[in-house]
């Protein structure tokens, strides 16, 4: 028989019938045989991810989502077995029985748990076939994207999508076990919930039995967390599905998953302590890596004043300083009469090229800035192009106000207050980056605290929530509500890990009255107010009990905890830039039936508007 | 200071203010002190659940989600604290510290965990006022629905709901402590799905991004799980919000929730296994109850044979017998030529009355029969109109099939074999429950299996998948596809707990040709096939291995260990039958600018539709 035709022999028997497991049963996973096992007649599944002919033996790696196993075909062991191992190809599956044997002297591969082993195959059975895959099924891949999407069933064989799915899980696990043990339990909101006003897009769902109503998918579970607490369950947990309908940057996803939080009966303290001890379970749990509670806080004006950021990574320095008082008169036009004006001194940064210096300006001017003002701290003079409009007294005060050392290089930012911030706030990224200041492996948590309870908005010409409507003002601000709103600091804080937000919450409002009050700062005239959040109101006045919370976002906190680029990497079925699913090809078309159900029509620019 | 003057003073303040938590940090719930703690000043927070003055003392019961404290204000403790605690009414929250004495000799509440102590209190505060309740919040309450749907957070204070919330906890812990023990993962799957022309009708959400597109949200994760199966996640889980846009009965929920489990690499018996072991776990750790494994298994066949249901209650006896041969030529009309006849032994039933057996008569009809027939086996004759219809011979055939004993009753229905069947189906429990043949507190699993595969549906006039259309058919049926459907079993088994589906699932194709085969016995041609599920059909070649699951109805599973009568006392903001959330009002009125931006228009039937 030869080989091309056993194949098929083989293959079609395999598609006319549904193949059952046999007397196959399996008993272990492809990472769990050692050399304590050897001489055990063992039965593995999984598929095949290399074949190999060596003289008369087959070798095949046997894979799982726990690992390989090599597997040897030899004639001695099973001529039957062997001859029809000639048909395996990449990734089909099969069920093999065999011998745990020892490898041979000298051939142990290091790189493997099971590299100490091999299993002589003495039975084994074809379970499915595979066409070839289009890319290669390995850490390392060959694919794009968007083959990666379309195919996503099978990146997910990659060992680095198991090993992150895994580690979801084991964050996942974690967090219960720790809520569980705090007293938390976990409850479930609904997500055919009711379209508010505030906050971002929602995504509608119509209503067939109400017709010309609709539903809207949570934002977040905000307000029936804060109902479970008027409601009395004290303590509320639950990994809840949240929807965003915005456009979509690198980043975010329509929809996310966040470990949301509620407590009565406490204060800011109590969350923060509450959340260290989960925070330290979840990176012992999953990396076995130890942190250091309780974290650090730094208070929002102190963030933006020497990190630029509300979020900054403390994993390195790199302060920012406010220099206006020193540069304010400059004779340089670059500094003078700005707004602000911020330095920052890089140590040993002045062997930076014009080349470097360069790239990091047009950095900069991605984040809005002009341009970049530098100097060249040397042991002599200042090189700068800005050297000669600094005078002695404006040198001598910014070597003190930056602690100069010869060999140090200074940006300046000038300009706008959130200009100055933000691009600062940025380029230290970029040189901390640059110059390998951020150490490998570290995770640095953060608190940042006393945000303002508001912001203006210039689009909308009024204030918003920095966090929320529901976060109550510190006690001592309270009479500042509708009087002077930009000078309310909230009970509000943030949870930083190496620069980025993972988690946020507050202490909400659980008087009606300040919550009333946020309602008119925020614009709501109180017929409004009423109408939107009428319900709330009502159980404020029904006993609401002292409460608040925090949330997390669990795609960025296991993008973190696996080093993963994106939060894609991280979810089992993320969507496209574009909001779709590039493998099941959502979102899809409906019938006529369907929209008519709805009572809805599309409008008649909806064909012009496809592309 | 009169109480009144007291009350407002102290109101204001509170209503005034965002009260903080002070200096007061609880130290226990209200179910923990005991007798073993005398002497402790403790720090409780919670909800007076009611006052009583007793000669200078004022005694409160203050409620938590644990349980209630009896704590005493007197003038001896704090003169000023006494005094305003006259202002507290039902539903104020307040905090308080105390010492906990012993209640007087002869005065401990056995049925308060608490019932031994009382807390003198010697500070308090109030967190916050109430007004009054619009229903009393205790187990026994006088709330409509309607009232306790729209003061859901009210309801949810009650100790009944608190315990069935704090139950759903349980399970869900259980079950994934059970399922992380056994390598399952926890994984997310996409609630932005594609509609599927399968099923029950979608609920849709309009994409603004592709506009006149829409996702669907899931009715199940089943063919994500499946791709994860194909995506070598191996032992999947996810505790899953599901939808189905089904007009409402009184035990459906537009969004519930199901355990959804799936396996790689398996056959019905360990998926089944597996299940006992996951059952037997929930039921213990949240009951403390043993069940004992293997759960008994009946088939699809016998089943209806002798209960007249797919899911018998078996917690009783009372078996259909089929008599159609005995009767099939009675002198009755009841009787003649009727597709299949079927009777019910009752034990000791002849004691039923002429007006009760009217009442079963009734509410067979409610299933489609035409009457009931009866007989009453009495020791010298047998009572029915239908007796001097019943020829000796066939008395004798019936006495030998039935195995009759003077005192028993007979009901019988003759007719159609769906109605036969449903109609004394139900009966069968309602008999039960009159004669009180149900035990209290036991609960009966049982597996039923071996259902066939496809059942055909008179409305659409083509053959459906009885399970869903990716289960696979038993390997010695296979042949039958697109044959004989109706003779081919199904690799499907149910989970059945004291008559009710909790649970269900299959072994699926994994195999390419079979799942092409099924679809085409659905009625799909091979171009609607790939369309709807091509990327199914390209999974399973690229070495999809087998794999099964099952998935449980986690609201219904809830209902049954919590001995509710109704899922929407398991959920926390259950809907009602017309889909709405009394207490949010949704599905509500949205935007034009919306609409537009989703491209879509209400018809104009919309507004005729508004009721």
């Amino acid at each position: 028989m030869s080989e091309q035709q056993s194949t098929l022999d083989i293959q079609k028997e395999h598609q006319q019938y549904v193949e059952d497991l046999g007397n196959f049963k399996r008993t272990h996973n492809c990472s769990e045989l050692n050399k304590n096992m050897l001489g055990q007649e063992v039965c593995l599944m999984g598929w095949v991810q290399g074949r190999r002919n060596l003289g008369k033996l087959i070798f095949v790696d046997l894979r799982d989502r726990n690992g390989l196993t090599q597997i040897v075909f030899s004639p001695d062991e099973n001529a039957k077995a062997h001859e029809n191992a000639h048909i395996l190809r990449l990734e089909y599956v099969i069920a093999i029985k065999g011998i745990v044997r020892p490898r041979p002297d000298g051939m142990p591969n290091k790189n493997l748990k099971t590299g100490e082993i091999e299993v002589y195959v003495t039975e084994w059975k074809l379970l499915n076939t595979s066409k070839t895959p289009p890319f290669v099924l390995e850490d390392d891949t060959d694919a794009s994207d968007t083959l990666r999407f379309e195919y996503r069933y099978l990146d997910l064989r990659r060992p680095v999508m198991a090993k992150n799915l895994k580690i979801r899980h084991q964050i996942t696990m974690a967090v219960r076990n720790y809520l569980d043990e705090s007293g938390f339990l976990d409850i479930e909101t609904p997500l055919l919930t009711r379209s508010t006003p505030e906050g971002a897009r929602d995504f509608l769902v119509p209503s067939r039995i109400s017709s010309g109503h609709f539903y809207a998918l949570p934002q977040s579970p905000q307000l029936f967390k804060q109902l479970l607490m008027i409601g009395g369950s004290d303590r509320y947990y639950q990994i809840a599905r949240c929807f965003r309908d915005e456009d979509l940057r690198a980043d975010r996803q329509p929809e996310f998953t966040q470990v949301d939080i509620e407590m009565s009966f406490v204060n800011e303290e109590d969350i923060m302590s509450m959340t260290e001890g989960l925070i330290k379970k979840v990176f012992k749990e999953t990396l076995d890596y130890d942190v250091v509670t309780p974290f650090p806080r730094l208070s929002y004006d102190k963030a933006m004043l020497e990190y630029g950021v509300d979020k900054p990574d403390l994993r390195f320095e790199l302060k920012l300083k406010d220099v206006t008082e020193i540069l304010k008169n400059s004779e340089s036009k670059v500094f003078a009469g700005a707004e602000l004006i911020k330095a920052m001194r890089i140590p040993d940064g002045a062997s930076l090229s014009r080349k470097e210096i360069d790239a990091f300006t047009e950095l900069a001017k991605t984040y809005g800035a002009l341009g970049l003002a530098w100097i060249k701290v040397k042991e002599d003079e200042w090189q700068s192009p800005l050297a000669k409009f600094i005078s002695p007294e404006e040198k001598t005060a910014l070597e003190k106000a930056l602690d100069l050392k010869a060999g140090d290089l200074i940006f300046f930012q000038a300009g706008a207050k959130d200009m100055v911030n933000t691009a600062l706030g940025n380029l230290r990224i970029q040189v901390a980056k640059h110059f390998k200041l951020i150490p490998d492996n570290s995770f640095n948590l953060l608190w940042v605290t006393e945000f303002p309870l508001f912001e203006y908005d210039p689009d909308s010409k009024r204030y918003i929530a920095c966090h929320h409507p529901f976060t109550a003002p510190v006690q001592a601000d309270f009479e500042k509500l509708g009087v002077s709103p930009d000078q309310i600091k909230a009970r509000a804080y943030d949870l930083v890990l190496n620069g980025t937000e993972v988690g946020g919450g507050s202490i909400r409002n659980h008087n009606a009255e300040a919550q009333r009050k946020m309602f008119a700062a925020l614009g709501f005239d109180s017929e409004e107010a009423e109408k939107q959040f009428g319900f709330l109101l009502e159980a404020l006045e029904l006993g609401a009990p002292p409460h608040g919370g925090i949330a997390f976002g669990l795609d960025r906190l296991t993008m973190l905890l696996t080093q993963s680029e994106s939060i894609r990497d991280v979810i089992a079925f993320p969507k496209t830039q574009k909001a779709t699913c590039l493998m099941t090809k959502a979102p899809g078309e409906v019938s006529e039936k369907q929209l008519k159900e709805l009572s809805l029509k599309l409008s008649e620019n909806t064909n012009e508007k496809k592309s």
